[in-house]
This record gives C-alpha cells, structure tokens and sequence, in this order.
C-alpha cells in the first residue's frame, strides 16, 4: 500500500514536470529565494583551503556542529555541546538513521494522520508498527495518544513535525508539547521532533522545542527550507548514546557528509547578521504568497471548500466540504486538474488510517503569486469540469 | 567482533591525526592533487544556474548520468542507457543501498580475505552470512569459490574490490574475471564490482571489468579518488531492476543527492581533454610515491618483511616472514609504531578468516616521498624496539 502511494505521487510529479502545468504538488523552495549569490561567495572562500574537498568526520565538520549548537542551544535554552548535535545529508537521512538505530522489526512507531510520507516510507522500511494519531488545528491530538498509552499502547518512537506540519500547516500548542514531554519521559519512548519548517513563521515564532521539555526527544532540521537543498546540510541533537549510535551508521551508509557544502552552510549560518535578515525577507516572501493562496482558494471555493489559515511552512491544507450531492475525491479530481494545467497531492496520499479522501494539500512556496492565483483558478475549472462529469455519469 | 574491530581502527585513526604522527593508515588522496581551482572555475559556473541549488532527482541529474554512462560504456563495449545508472553519495552508500537491495537476514555474501572494512560493515549490519574466500596475488581465488559453489554454497553476492584491492593492492586476473562472470550466470547470484581505484592503475589499464562479461554484475564506482571526496559523487550500474530498487531505498535513505555537487563533477568528467591529462597526472604521482614506499620497504625491511608491488590504487601490502624467533603482531607493532610516530593498519582490521597478524596496509598516496622515507624508518625504528622489548619480556 505504501509502495502504491508513493509510487502514485512519483507518477503524479513526474507529469507536473511538463511545463504547461503549474505544480502545487512539490515541497519546493523557490529557487529566487535561494541566497546562490551568497553562496557563490562563500564556496570561493571556502575553496581556499584544501581541506575543503576531502573527506569530512563522519558526524559532520566541527565548524558547523559548532554553529548548530549554539543555534539550537538558544532555542533550547541551555548549552549544547557540538558532541550532541550529527549532521546529516538532509533531515531525511537523519530519519532513517533514527528509524535504524530505535527501531526493531515489529516495533510500534506513532505518527500524525495525517502524515510526512517520507517518515511513513522510512518506518515501514523499517518493519515497525505504524499507528496514527489525529491531528488537528493545534496539532497532533496528544490526548489521544494519552488514551492509548493508558490503554497499553508502547510506541518506541513518536513522530511529530510540529511546526508547520507538512501536509497540515498546523503547530502543536505548547501546552501539547510539555504534556507529549511529559509523556515521554513516563513511558520512555523517544520523541522525534522533525522541524525543517520552524524557521518558516509568518506571524510569530513557534513554541518552545519538545526538545526543551525532555530529555527523550531528537530534534531534527536542515538548512534546505531556509539556505538551499544543494548543500544537503540536516542534522540532529540529542543524547551522545544516540548520536554516537547514528555516527556508526552513517559510517556504513555512505562513510561523510561533503565537508565542502557543509563549511559553505558553516559560514553561512554563522553569519548572524546575514542569517537574520536573509530569514526575514523569506518569511515576509513565503508569508504573502501563503496569503495570496489563502485568498484565492476562498474566493474560488467560497461554499464549496475550506482552507487552513497558513502561518508558517510552505503547504495549506483544502478540505472540500461533505454536503454536496457527490462529494469530491481528490484523488479523482487530480486527473482533471492534470487536464487544466494543475497538480496538488490527494489527501489519501498522506493518510495513515484517516479517510481524507476530499483534502488535498498546497505548496505556496514555489510559485508567484499570479501564479498562484492562475492556478486555483485552473483548480476551480477542474472542479466545474469534474461536477459537470459527474452529473452526466449519474 | 566487527565493532570492535570498526572501533580499534577508529580509535586509531582519531590517534593519528596527531600532528607528530605520520600517518599512511588512512585511505585520502593527497588535497594537493585535488583539482581544486578547476572545482572552483566549475562550482562558479554552475552556480549561474538557479536550478543548480535545487532538490536533485533521486537517481542523480541527467548531464551525470549522461556523462557516467558514456565512460562506463565505453569499458563495457556497449551503450549504457542513463537510467542504467545511479549516482550516489559516495560509492559506499551504493554499497549500503544494495546490500538492502539484494539482500534478506541470512542470504550468503563472498567477500575477499582480507576484505575493505566499508563492505564487511555494510553486510554484517544487513545481518548477511559472510563467507570469505582469499586473495593472492591475482586477486580473488576463483577456484576456491568455485569448489565452495560445487559443494553447495549458494550466494546471493559476491563482493570483489577487482582493480588494486584495498587493502592487498592486487589485481583480479583477466581470466578469473572471465571465470568469476559465467559462476555468476551459472549460478545466478549477484557481483558486486567494487572499483573506486581502476582509474589510478601506474603501468597499464585494467582488464575488462566483469561487468562487461556477464548481466549479473552491478559496477561501483566513484569520483572521490580522482576528482575529490568532498563531492560524495559515487555511482553504480547495473540492470534496471537493480536501479529501480536502489532508487525506492535511496529516496527514503536521504531523498536525492547534492545538484552542486553533481554539475560540478559532470562538468570535470565531460571535459575529456582536462580529465585525460588530469588522470595521467595523477597517475604519475601516485606511481612516484609508490615506487618510493616499496623501496622504502624493501630497503628498510630486507630479510625481515616482504611489500607487494604497487602496481596502482593507494596501498601496498607489508608481510613480516615468519622465521624469526618471535613473530611480529602487527597490532602490537602499531603501538609501539606510534610511539615512534607512525601509523599503518594492521592486517588483523581486514582478515575475514585468515590470520593476517604478521601483515599491515600502507597508504602511499596522502604524503610527500620525502615523508614515505622518514614514515618507513620510523616503522623500522619501532620494529627493532619492540623486538627488543620482546627479547628484554622473553
């Protein structure tokens, strides 16, 4: 079943790659918002030295170990040593790092419903039992899980993306946060706090790290959401039993990260003043296309569908609404939209247990704004189209 | 035992960046020899492109594997097709993925003895049975396999480091390749040709690779030894299937590869005219130095310790014979060596079966000759203390 989603949305992507479809179907950052000036500079700079193209510590180079410390120890609140953080090639390679060393086959895995299907691929990869908890505007149901862990449920690993969920948009409150670090610490399982978003706030910085709340959780980000996905820079913190456990891995999976794009992400984020106004225009960039998108769908949708207000990250979330004669799925709308000249990813794609047959998730990152209002505008026509043929079928 | 064994080696290593130490027990091409300005001119180039900072296709961007399976066909003698390729972030997570490519808990792998350390690694975390067969000085001794086949082995891979085995140096007979290609068909498992050496060959190519002989080969290779380890551009080719699946693993084990990084090692390997230089180079150098350490050796060691000829690749082979009154442990040897300010890898690091205490692996690639000399009269300097150490304990 999983093969068969993911292999739907590698066809899916495959087709919006034709260039008369606008694709709102990617997690894209858009390429003009990528500092490649910047990092023209800061690779010629780094290309000085001839250590620069060798091979690097497995657990990544301590220039940016050291960077990422001090950034994630602010958040944290507390001193982070650079033996607790590994980099990684992108947050995806520190997933299935993770799944590999707290996983054992047959192990009980809880995720979001719905779902990051990278995680979902990575969990199942690695023969563990994937249970869904529900999401929902405040992010993942922690009493839910509460229930289930009062009724016997043991998860070795809870998955969060909790700023920003890809596909939701949402945020896990805070309250939610201390009560799942709590919960952690209770039943001792391990928290994986996957962020690639949080820098990505359009209104007000998120909450407090789980991170900060336990010592159970590994907390994941990259620098591909806010400096470029080319340098495929991720990384993790948590305890040294951990990450010395994913230092031995990686050593089997591919020896190093490249010790050239990791001093160039080094240089960049440790240039705070850059890094700081580099992140503002982003946020203020990425902010009015969410909100262009927003008001686009409601215009064109107004009664027929609802759209999760978008306040940070790079999705918003449609939900057609259920009272029409027959309801949308959106996993049939796709062809017709495909026909109009735009993609998005079905809902179904990203659930785990939830029917969430009539939602389909945007990406407001990648396009302009006319675009974007272009294509929820295609989008409307698909679902004209798609009314009227169902009308004639029935 | 290989953790232990992954750790010794570590522990060493970390010893041996001390800067007192000369080390020939890593495995690193020389940063001098790296064609960083030209890496400079390509990285400044390509970063004109906005699409060069993007997500990457999971199987590598087309112009690499364009240019990877022009060079791998003209070895081969046909065309080789881009989707018969993968780029990887290195040639060891080629190496990793397979393993979970084309292999189950219990499946029987053939590795050479002594093997590379990197594939032991890797099928020993796949939890596959390692049988080995040995080496001499035409590489894998393919009858031995042979006889094991007859008495009823059946492996699903074959793991050979074909051309300038790392760590004996040696190369695999024209007609052992021969020999090795119809087992494959006969008994239809997979070889796993391991070649991130073939390039650097000091006096005249490499025979054909296997990989031409039979369809049941998948060929490994990498740019780290010719162009630079910071790239992290390996590859494989191999039938479709075999891609597909590798495809499916790599995207869940980190989504897809550096674009920088992979425009800029397909710009360096399109310019045939600079690479054919480049290479000759290289070859050049690398061929100097080796003269150099087995000299050294034969110099140093006369009537104590023979050395393989170095005959391409980065490490030559040093065997103590076994006639003297105490038999030299090469790991005890390496402590005393230290001491003396120089570092090797004894043998015991890549013995499989066999018992390769009286042997070491010597890299002559990463230092200056003048520094290979003094590196080897250091070895000697702490030959003859620990064998008066041991005539003092005796």
């Amino acid at each position: 079943m999983d093969r068969l989603r993911s292999s739907a949305i590698r066809d899916l992507l495959t087709l919006t790659a034709r260039p008369d479809i606008v694709s709102l179907a990617g997690g894209l950052p858009d390429p003009a918002f990528i500092p490649r000036d910047r990092i023209r500079q800061e690779m010629d700079r780094v290309l000085t030295d001839p250590g620069s193209v060798q091979y690097a510590e497995t657990t990544g180079i301590l220039a940016l170990r050291k960077v990422l410390a001090d950034r994630e120890g602010a958040r944290l609140g507390r001193l982070l040593d650079p033996a607790e953080v590994v980099v990684t090639h992108g947050s995806q390679q520190a997933l299935s790092l993770l799944a590999q060393a707290l996983l054992d086959p047959g192990d009980t895995v809880v995720v979001e419903d719905p779902a990051y299907t990278g995680a979902l691929q990575v969990f199942r990869a690695a023969e563990a039992e994937v249970v869904a908890v529900p999401l929902d505007e405040d992010g993942m149901d922690v009493s839910v899980l509460e229930s289930m862990l009062t009724q016997g449920l043991r998860p070795a690993v809870v998955h969060t993306v909790a700023n920003f969920h890809n596909p939701r948009g949402v945020v896990l409150a805070a309250d939610r946060r201390a009560r799942l670090a709590q919960l952690a610490d209770s039943y001792g399982f391990w928290v994986i706090e996957d962020d690639p978003y949080g820098e990505l706030w359009f209104e007000a910085p998120t909450p407090d790290p789980v991170a900060a709340l336990s010592d159970r959780v590994v907390r994941l980000s990259s620098a591909s959401k806010i400096l470029a996905p080319a340098l495929r820079v991720g990384w993790l913190h948590g305890p040294r039993e951990v990450c010395q456990a994913v230092e031995l891995l990686k050593q089997g999976a591919d020896l190093c990260g490249s010790s050239l794009t990791q001093q160039v992400a080094a240089g960049l984020l440790a240039d705070g003043p850059w890094l700081a106004e580099h992140l503002t225009e982003l946020r203020g960039r990425y902010g009015a296309r969410a909100k262009v998108l927003v008001a686009a769908v409601e215009n064109e949708f107004a009664g027929i569908a609802s759209v999760s207000p978008a306040v940070g990250g790079m999705f918003c979330w449609m939900e057609f609404y259920g009272h029409t004669a027959s309801p949308v799925d959106t996993s049939v709308l796709l062809q017709t939209a495909i026909e109009h000249g735009v993609a998005f990813v079905p809902g179904a794609a990203f659930g785990v247990g939830a029917d969430l047959s009539s939602q389909l998730r945007l990406c407001f990152a990648t396009s302009s704004e006319d675009v974007l209002v272009d294509a929820v505008r295609r989008l409307r026509g698909a679902y004209d189209g798609s009314a009227a043929e169902s009308v004639v079928q029935s």
